[in-house]
């Protein structure tokens, strides 16, 4: 499998790499060439939405690019800094081809230029930050192996909480206007009115906010990467990011948030997850996914009004604490299937 | 032992149940029915204070409905949810049997209507959250049993701590006065004067707390619930109680909280697990569960004032924090011996 | 090793034991006597920097004393009621003559008298506090041992937290100055200007800092105590402490926070268990602990804002998560070879 996709790969990119010979090294004994880094680097920003396809990659790029070409290199940087690390550190071939080190670097590199201003220094810091989401990611690999649980992108998460909470004692880094202020909770207020615009961009935004983007076409580009992977994902990405709009709406979340899509992007994280990649897809395994994007809807909003008093955001992790108890209690419902 | 219990309540409940032939379905092969779903709803809340007891669990209820109707039917609602979420899901009969699925549904329900307004909404949120504790119990059930590591009542704190706290962004959801307002920690005054009707009150009313109630007659009869399940484990929450009383007044705690009961009823729980459940009752496991429902009572001072800063109640954390420390040091210490 | 130690020892301190006869009982059959209960509240006092000797804790004693009288009293009497905590409960004399039970119990002691004031209520409160930090230790002992991972100073970091926390809620106990203001995070701001001797004073106040000491002096007593106990591990701490420094430096971080030692510290802990501990000495574990010291800076200055909001000081909790994390993810890369 991963041999013929790095063919097919070659001969799509053959007119960009076939002119420099010095970069197609892949002989019998099989050494590792930039090709392969390259398949390696776009597998691993398809794995941000668990897809372990170098050409979901490539539409998830084109998707970033569109909105923004600072994050679409960011993402391409990111990535490309956490896999670099891992193989320094010689980790195994199969775990670097299948993009398990790429994916959270590609998420804590845009993450750092969302959240700070885009500087020389910032740039340094998001190599180190990169580098250290490998380091958290072997870590929970170690960790979690044992007991079967996922790692998903909780090495994005830590390392991005901490790298920006960094930054209230370092001066030489800014933050932008897209990072919360700090406060303390209070009640909450309806804002706005829902209406059938606030579905149709939210829909599509739910599912660009995963890469940090607000732009419907990004999340219809999204979309077809995930369709060229697996129809199955897809659907449950669309599944996924209206459940988060419903359930956001029928509790009375406010308008602007949901329009954004920040009550979807969790839920499309965990409706891949749940439904296409860690169950056999059958009647049970559907409710028992759809009560888990339910309340993945539900953890964004605690999980936002938790992280209050610091400013920081939530990022995916609703999407991961309810997969992982999620997954965790499996075993013990016999009517589900692992997959 | 379990279906004599369920033949005498059986005797016991017979003239409300004997009517509705439907109900009584119970045969050869041993199908699930009403009489057992009730039963195991009872051990449920028995269960909130580590009673398999369901004459404990309709003692505690009397208790509830005796301070108020609402938390009553609170309980029981929340219970059946949990439980009724665990069968649909297979759930081994012998474990939904035990009421291990249902407490924590019971004390999120009560919790939620402690905290939120009731009002229609509110009871579907309170389905959910139930229901939802029931995936946590599973998740932790699964990943604490190769440990040894009893749940106890991590799955209701976590439950309703998300629940609650995703309130700040959900406009339809209504906090009650009940729920403490955010802010940040300060440096404790003494407040009021301790008299001997402070600790009298504080005694029964430590022990009505673990279910949200302050009542002394409530306190009352949960200790007479506790006696006819085990004259260990009333004694232990006395004691429990008591030390919670004398911790907090001799360091210097708020004489309303001490009158609560608001340090005891960490305590009561810590004393019941350590004395009566986990540890054979010897010297040492006495001076280890007096050392544990001391620090209990600290920890209950800072897990309120951790929370602070959220507006989050301490609610039965610091008991699930003491005893799974004293329970996981435990191998460690070869005078204590494992019940 | 260990009985040639206590005889080494014993011949130091014969002027002072020599005359009491009861205290010298060691016989042939290993009777636990105070000179052996010493050496092990010594040793506790040098694994605070991970070593198992106690020339190290008498070197760390006396640089604690030329500072403070009273920090000093503190940590004998912190180690020796936690080393005895553990005696009473039974430990195994290997892991007490260790001083695996005195090192948390001697920081919890200096941590409770630096930021509460010292009155003989707070005495009783670090005795219950250096007790439970017994109880904490056997608890992650237990937890980690499968998994092969150190407790470090962990117990130290909660039981500190949770006790000064608790004084929130109760009046008897008051806060010294040193403890910080809550309030929530703001962004940094440059402060002062880092000069020669920032770096010189900042050296040695570093590695003071590990027992909460502002003292150049007291920094270069327990340099030499690292010195007698190890020269990797005396190097370690003094890269460490260095790359502290650096990082804090070239980030923006407050010139009075560097030059104190703040961000020094936990780096130096960092550099003591990575390059001389967990790590056979090569190049790759070099790169690998340098990696690891940086990220120790950076989180410092990350989980001192998250404990904002509390009022909370960061304690050596960067120190322990980092390692936690980079010993974690060693068994992932097979170029580290564990010592």
């Amino acid at each position: 499998m991963k041999s013929k996709n790095v063919y097919n790969l070659r001969a799509i990119l053959a007119p960009h790499f076939s002119s420099t010979g010095l970069l197609v090294q892949e002989n019998a004994t099989g050494q590792r060439c930039l090709l392969s880094f390259l398949d390696a680097v776009l597998r691993g920003i398809g794995q941000v939405m668990l897809q372990n396809n170098s050409y979901a990659g490539v539409l998830f790029l084109a998707g970033i690019f569109y909105n923004s070409t600072l994050f679409g290199w960011a993402a391409l940087f990111g990535a490309a800094i956490s896999t670099a690390t891992a193989m320094l550190l010689g980790v195994s071939r199969a775990r670097i081809d299948a993009g398990l080190f790429g994916f959270n670097g590609a998420l804590v590199s845009i993450a750092l230029l969302y959240f700070l201003e885009a500087a020389i220094f910032t740039c340094a810091y998001v190599v180190l930050a990169a580098a250290c989401s490998t380091i958290v990611m072997a870590a929970l690999l170690n960790l979690f192996d044992a007991r079967k649980i996922p790692v998903l992108t909780a090495p994005f998460v830590f390392t991005t909480l901490f790298f920006v909470m960094a930054c209230a004692r370092l001066g030489h880094l800014h933050s932008t206007s897209n990072l919360p202020i700090a406060g303390l909770p209070k009640i909450a207020i309806i804002e706005g009115v829902v209406t059938a615009s606030t579905f149709a961009e939210g829909l599509f935004n739910g599912i660009a906010q995963v890469f940090f983007q607000g732009n419907v076409v990004t999340g219809i580009l999204f979309a077809i990467g995930l369709l060229i992977s697996s129809r199955v994902a897809c659907a449950a990405a669309l599944i996924g990011s209206s459940t988060g709009l419903i359930v956001a709406w029928s509790m009375g979340a406010a308008e602007p948030a949901i329009r954004s899509g920040a009550f979807g992007f969790n839920s499309v994280l965990t409706a891949i997850a749940m439904i296409s990649v860690f169950y056999v897809l059958n009647i049970s395994s559907a409710l028992y996914g759809l009560f888990a994007m339910i309340t993945t809807a539900v953890m964004f909003a605690a999980v936002s009004a938790v992280l209050e008093p610091l400013g920081m955001p939530a990022l995916t992790a609703p999407f991961v604490i309810v997969v992982w108890i999620f997954v965790l209690a499996g075993p013990i419902f016999p009517k589900l299937q692992t997959a």
